[in-house]
């Protein structure tokens, strides 16, 4: 077997290390710094102190973007950026803004927009500058991933874009930041977290190290993802889903997720299901599909997990769905044929490739079918 | 829990990449390359093969050295290095090839002796050659690793040196290197991935990320090091040992090592026996000591790979060393009081203190006797 692994980002966890920025960033020699952080914590006023608190590192604020950012919104943060001569970018908050930021980091030193990189397979520019990711959401695992997932509202296109130059340099997660995020989005997020552990395990791409921190990851969420839903100030319970949110990223990056990823780009796009809820609604599904693939593989991974075998855990990830109050099937959206048959055109996406299994449009159809008939 | 992640090594790992050296090395621009290479490669003409086939970026080459290096050939072979320009090192061998060659990449930069940094508690300047390692036993993992463990046979001193400085630029790990292992050695190193992969687990300095390591190496080597040792050419066993290593590397490198290092450095000093068979020899002893510390961390270490309880992995640690040919006790060496004093005087090693439970040298001499005791 043969591998390639990087890991270029430096990891800081633990409770209150959101307040070292203004200090790494002059350590590293890092000025007029721009916080990219969402809605939540500027209406708080975190934000605010953070900048006041940076020492002068931190200079300017960009908050005016949504979930599942905009290829618009990217260009826009990004001419703000050039104007204000950017030194270097600090994204807090949930993929979203981590996602932003890592594209608009990079777009800002050029004059193109980023949506001639955005599916067209146009190589991204390398240099960026210095990005310090801040989790606020156990869920994306963007803190330490080559990853920016961008949405074309104008084409009706959700994609991600993969470039070294995305790598943060620097990962914050400091897992009181995340003692805020509501029960629902908990559980959409940590939904998140299973999907990339185990899709980075059974991806085509997967490699050993990747496979270790799956496997660290996937435990993690079974036991502490249903505590962290029900009480959201449960230190514990909290620390854990961010232990296993940054290393499920590492267990994804680089093998790249699969099938499951691949339908959650229309679930989310066309119908509004959150990224983390999109990936786990397919996942069991999947898992059934892929139980014995790789020669053990998969089945090894549900024992080490201590589930008697894939069929198993995937029945758990459906009780986990059920406890946690995620969806587990469609049947409220009414989907017609047609709109059952876009969801099977669009999941047709480049990480479907990556399943272990050969996945055909009967098969999507099929699951498909099965979900719009299921509460 | 905090902690600090940070693993900068790119690795190439498979059967034949030592291939791409002359590559690598161009795009990245490195030139008058320095080979490090053991007598063995010397002598089967494999280092001059890989110096011919290099395309021009290699022009030296350095074996003068032996296993378990000294401070002495260190300022030997910076000497060479300083004289002939040196672009860049590629340092192909056991640890003590690769650990000699991190030590000369800094200090010939500069002036000084590596004697000066050996246990003084003085820092090593972080300025260095690039490096590039290319492990040949499946065993220290020191292509991923921050350290550097030097002797020092004028003040019978043997120690690690720790440097950001120290960590490779690039690991290409070729498990076809390690086919010529003879069967001795893979068992001594097999026991340091072992060792490794365990200590780094229960160290006081112990982080998630590495624990996921940790568990995946361990397993391994309980599953692959016997075939290994009963079939040096079998490549899946060759393989697997190589993806232990190079994991347990990164399991140990930021926790540190703790009690069976600490003793493996007299034990290899002042008896000869080599590092993993060293440090094999307490392993199982110190497990039976911390098998209820870290509030049932170590039990749910032993559980995770399969076995009932702590106890039960140390007696199968025990076993795995009678069926690969370690020894199991000193009996053999006579040892004195005075010879037990010295081993647990020594012992008192910095690693000591990152033992789970706290070791008075009540408990050492009770080891050492128990030990000397044993066949
Ligand atoms: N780059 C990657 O590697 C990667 C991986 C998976 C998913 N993604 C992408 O990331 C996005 C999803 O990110 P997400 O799941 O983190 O959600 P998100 O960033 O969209 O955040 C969800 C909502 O929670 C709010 N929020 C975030 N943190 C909060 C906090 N601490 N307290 C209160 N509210 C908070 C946000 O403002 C937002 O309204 C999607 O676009 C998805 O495709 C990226
Ligand atoms: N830097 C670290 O992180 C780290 C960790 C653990 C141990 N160490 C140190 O590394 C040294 C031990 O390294 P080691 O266990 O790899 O042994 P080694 O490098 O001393 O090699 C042992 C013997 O095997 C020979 N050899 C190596 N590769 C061979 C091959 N492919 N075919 C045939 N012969 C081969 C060597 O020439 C030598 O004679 C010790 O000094 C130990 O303290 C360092
Ligand atoms: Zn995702
Ligand atoms: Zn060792």
């Amino acid at each position: 077997m043969m591998w390639d692994y990087e890991q270029p980002v430096d990891i800081r966890f633990g409770n209150g290390r959101v307040s070292e920025i203004g200090e790494l960033a002059r350590e590293r020699g890092l000025r007029n710094g721009m916080l990219i952080t969402s809605g939540h914590f500027v209406r708080d006023g975190f934000a605010q102190r953070l900048i006041d608190d940076s020492d002068g590192a931190l200079t300017g604020m960009f908050s005016d973007f949504s979930p599942n950012p905009d290829v618009s919104e990217v260009d826009a943060c990004a001419a703000v950026m050039r104007e204000s001569g950017t030194g270097f970018v600090v994204a807090m908050g949930g993929g979203s803004a981590m996602d932003l930021a890592k594209a608009a980091a990079s777009i800002c030193l050029t004059e193109d927009s980023i949506a001639d990189y955005h599916g067209t397979g146009k190589a991204m520019p390398q240099k960026h500058l210095p990005l310090i990711a801040v989790p606020t959401t156990a869920g994306t695992g963007s803190e330490v991933t080559c990853v920016s997932v961008l949405t074309n509202r104008a084409l009706g296109k959700k994609a991600p874009i993969v470039s070294d130059g995305f790598f943060p340099n620097l990962a914050i997660v400091d897992p009181e930041l995340t003692y805020s995020v509501p029960p629902y989005v908990t559980a959409c997020t940590g939904m998140d977290v299973l999907s990339q552990a185990i899709e980075g395990y059974w991806s085509k791409g997967h490699q050993p190290i990747c496979d270790a921190c799956a496997v660290h990851a996937a435990k993690l969420v079974f036991r502490w993802l249903p505590v962290a839903v029900a009480e959201p100030r449960n230190a514990e319970a909290r620390e854990r889903m961010c232990e296993a949110s940054v290393i499920a990223g590492l267990a994804f990056t680089l093998p790249k997720t699969t099938s499951s990823h691949a339908c959650s780009f229309p679930l989310t796009n066309i119908h509004g299901i959150p990224h983390g809820e999109a990936c786990g609604l397919t996942l069991d599904w999947f898992a059934h599909i892929n139980a014995d693939a790789q020669h053990g593989r998969v089945q090894e991974f549900a024992r080490t997990l201590g589930f008697a075998d894939v069929d198993a855990m995937a029945d758990a990830i459906h009780d986990l769905k059920v406890t946690i109050g995620m969806r587990t099937g469609l049947k409220d959206l009414a989907l017609s044929e047609s709109q059952i048959d876009d969801l099977v055109r669009i999941s047709r996406h480049p990480n479907l490739y990556n399943n272990p299994v050969d996945i055909t449009d009967e098969m999507l159809r099929d699951m498909y079918e099965h979900l719009a008939a299921t509460d």
